[in-house]
């Protein structure tokens, strides 16, 4: 059922979607003759979101199918020809006619982790369409990388025993904030949404159980009248019986006729929402008696759901009440679930995780997918090379200053964690396993000599080129495990604990250029 | 050009846009043969964004355009299927003819000023499609109305001379996460959106004109050797006489021709970047240059754009060498704007009107379109009956207990301001301008007593029937105008300043019916 991934942006995505400036920066080149010179662009961000060493690349599938795609439409050329009113006609001409096939895209793949100032992707062409495409390419990739890395860090503070599943999309902005979330949490490690038509588009596993309007929507006896029995037995009865023995008759009875009703329609995926009226004195305990019924007719309970309340010790609450009564009743109940659910952040699993607390799924919503402790990545796209000279672009901060020309990222390896990044210019060799290095910070004089490196991995490269995206498609789930496989490689103090800082340095040409740019121009 | 509001989402919003739990629950109340009983929820929030009193209500024409199309299709049903592969065959048939033909829509139009704890929607129907719709709907609704509420913030505090434009699409959440945010801050009292395609599907105002890149792309004469004419006169050459005229020969040199470039594309819309190298000694000089020659030539510069620095100072600095040049060249430059553009927000905006800027335009970006000051609106949508009967959730904390039963919205006025709103229950008398009232507080035992009501404003209205929208089609620019008539008509210490609690009452019937259910339902 594995369709497009286009699909989860639909045609928002034409030219039109950009800064009105771009065309108008567009018809300027174009005046000036100047909109065939060839010119290469960078995108990247300078600082790792959420105050983290690192971040997930992100967006990559979109951006190739919007490159693909790139053409007006004769209605699209009629609406910029009214808000231009004074420029040419033959401009809209050319506009109609251009396509991305003079375009080349490269970069680092999706799914990568990645730092501050490396070039993520250099786009090179025509000034004039690469200069158009910016906006849509920053929307594309700003928010998925974001997103991505959320996903990531969040699943790294869960540690390897808690799963994660994104919740969030009636909080999500807009209909594809919510499918661009539910995507990009899978690929950074979620095991699961809730967006059933992510769950569609991507292959994505769905879950999700009762809210408590359907709790709530149960009032009297009568309202479980269908559904007194399940295979053959009267199981309201035998709750009743229960519930008598185990001298339980306090619970919420409205509550215990929904979970009657949900596990007689789900009698293998009965979890319970059990935080309704008590969460423990009636939740818990409406679930068990239900369980055991389910128990002893051959299925398997699933488990609980927390959604408010000091989520620790009600999961630990919870896990205790499941041992006795699966013990006194002959049932392992020690696969049964706890999920909790109620704004989770990064934050809240820290405090979580210093509580013991024992939960098996957190269920992330809001926090996830609006990306609340930052939510937005200042991704940026700057000319480096116009004409086949590299351009700079200077700034009262020096760490602002962009590095020029078009580059290459290399990960080099010094035994077993990548130690850190190295940029290339193009044109340069290709840096080989075993080879000696000279690394230079790129804003001080700090260098990192290498007698022999253990591996030097080129993370550049060629992803578009005659209007045809280069990656071999790689699935949704497969990019998931890379994400996971790499963090798992790197040093835990810059993935885990943000304590320490991964360099990327510069190849001794590339500072070269960089320094004699600086040098060469004044700042004024 | 004109074209149906729901585009700005295409379609994704089809039924299975929705968290699985929806599904899961609507099978559960089907196999309980209660799925057509009758539900009314409500959709409300409980405490304004943004740390403010107000919010303004947006999302409608997407909620609505939803509900008409709902229908599953053949292909979302098979999806289905395999993931409730227990699932009885007839579900999915009734499933297949779901429709919102047996929905009832009613609530407040959008572009009204709302508060915390009204219903914003009341949607009644078969439970299970009720159900069904919560998850789509609260997408809809949540990120318009904060996206809304947020940029009519930031037009209050700009003030009534500064004009504000979006310029947020590269850092929006997602691609219709920037569509909307282009929508509904035009709506909430901004003039323009920088984005193309926004602007084509809604009709918006667009702007742009020139990026730092296309000031770097240029390095020598030859750049601009197509460019020396404009209206047959050698502008090149006149530019340079001025500057030597003027003693500016050490402004930068690759701005100067940018501009010249640019002024010759533009000379009716030249608006300059002045940023680039130094902003005033530079940029500014660079523009005057420029716009003098295009002045002599008859035509009418538009103004500079700061992106960095001081913006106060730099406004302040700039409209004095307009003036100075503009004085000394005989042309009234006190037109030019000064447009300002780096990570303004709330905050920035007051701490510029403490310093006495002298701005005319913010150009606001992700601070807007992201909501950074907070991300997610957490609206709710809560059963408040099912066949008749009120329903109550109650909650730990207070504030949190659910209001019972279908409620409608009045707003009340003393005098020339809205003094409070009322909720009244469906079936009681509308009130009417000039009765006298008792209003009750929700939470508490205050009351209010009014002689004599100046004004009794119905703001619940019937919007969705028989599987049509009841409401007329306002275009958005008749919405952007009711929501600043409706600000201005508001006391200012709710909008302007914060200052302000506007309260929500009850009804005597409402309350009598909240006070009945909450001392019949024990919390346990």
């Amino acid at each position: 059922m594995e369709t497009s991934p286009s699909q989860i942006h639909e045609h928002f995505m034409n030219p039109l979607f950009t800064d009105f400036y771009q065309i108008t920066m567009t018809y300027a080149y174009w005046k000036a003759k100047r909109h065939e010179e060839h010119a290469v662009f960078e995108a990247f961000f300078r600082k790792c979101p959420f105050k983290g060493k690192f971040a997930v690349f992100a967006g990559l599938d979109e951006v190739l199918q919007f490159c693909k795609e790139f053409k007006f439409t004769p209605e699209q050329i009629a609406y910029l020809k009214g808000q231009m009113s004074h420029a040419e006609d033959e401009f809209f001409h050319w506009l109609e006619n251009l396509d991305c096939s003079q375009l080349e895209v490269s970069g680092i793949p999706d799914g990568t982790i990645v730092f501050g100032k490396q070039p993520l992707l250099s786009l090179s062409g025509p000034v004039a369409l690469v200069q158009l495409i910016e906006t849509p390419i920053l929307n594309l990739i700003n928010f998925s990388t974001l997103l991505c890395t959320n996903a990531a860090r969040m699943k790294i503070r869960s540690g390897p025993k808690v799963k994660c599943i994104e919740f969030g999309l009636r909080r999500a902005q807009g209909p594809n904030g919510g499918m661009t979330a539910s995507k990009y949490s899978y690929m950074g490690g979620f095991v699961g949404t809730s967006n059933v038509y992510a769950g569609m588009l991507n292959n994505i596993p769905i879950s999700g159980t009762i809210a408590h309007s359907f709790i709530m929507s149960f009032d009297s006896e009568d309202d479980i009248k269908e559904q007194h029995y399940l295979d053959g037995t009267d199981i309201y009865a035998r709750v009743k019986e229960l519930r008598e023995e185990l001298g339980w008759q306090d619970t919420n009875d409205s509550e215990l006729y929904a979970f009657i009703s949900f596990a007689t329609s789900y009698p293998d995926r009965f979890l319970a929402l059990i935080d309704t009226y008590n969460t423990i004195n009636s939740g818990c305990k409406n679930f068990l008696l239900c369980a055991v019924v389910l128990s002893e007719l051959g299925h398997n309970p699933v488990g609980v759901r927390l959604d408010s309340g000091d989520l620790s010790q009600l999961s630990k609450d919870c896990k205790k009440l499941f041992k006795e009564i699966g013990d006194k009743y002959g049932h392992d109940y020690s696969d049964l679930v706890v999920v909790a659910s109620n704004d989770i952040n990064e934050k809240t699993i820290r405090q979580l995780n210093e509580d013991n607390h024992e939960i098996d799924i957190f269920g992330i919503g809001t926090n996830l997918v609006t990306c609340q402790a930052q939510p937005a990545l200042g991704m940026v796209y700057k000319l480096v090379e116009i004409e086949g000279k590299p351009r700079i672009k200077f700034s009262e901060e020096k760490e602002k200053v962009l590095i020029p020309g078009r580059k290459k990222v290399f990960r080099i390896f010094e035994g077993e964690h990548p130690s850190f990044d190295i940029l290339t210019l193009e044109g340069e060799d290709d840096l080989q396993d075993g080879v000696s290095l000279t690394a230079y910070h790129p804003f001080n004089d700090d260098t990192k000599e290498i007698g022999s490196v253990t591996k030097a991995q080129k993370l550049t490269e060629s992803l578009f080129k005659d209007g045809e995206s280069l990656i071999k498609q790689v699935d949704l789930k497969e990019k998931r495990e890379i994400v996971l496989q790499q963090i798992k490689s790197f040093d835990p103090a810059v993935v885990n604990t943000d304590e320490k800082e991964y360099t990327v340095y510069l190849s001794k040409k590339c500072k070269e250029t960089f320094d004699s740019l600086l040098n060469s121009q004044s700042v004024e």
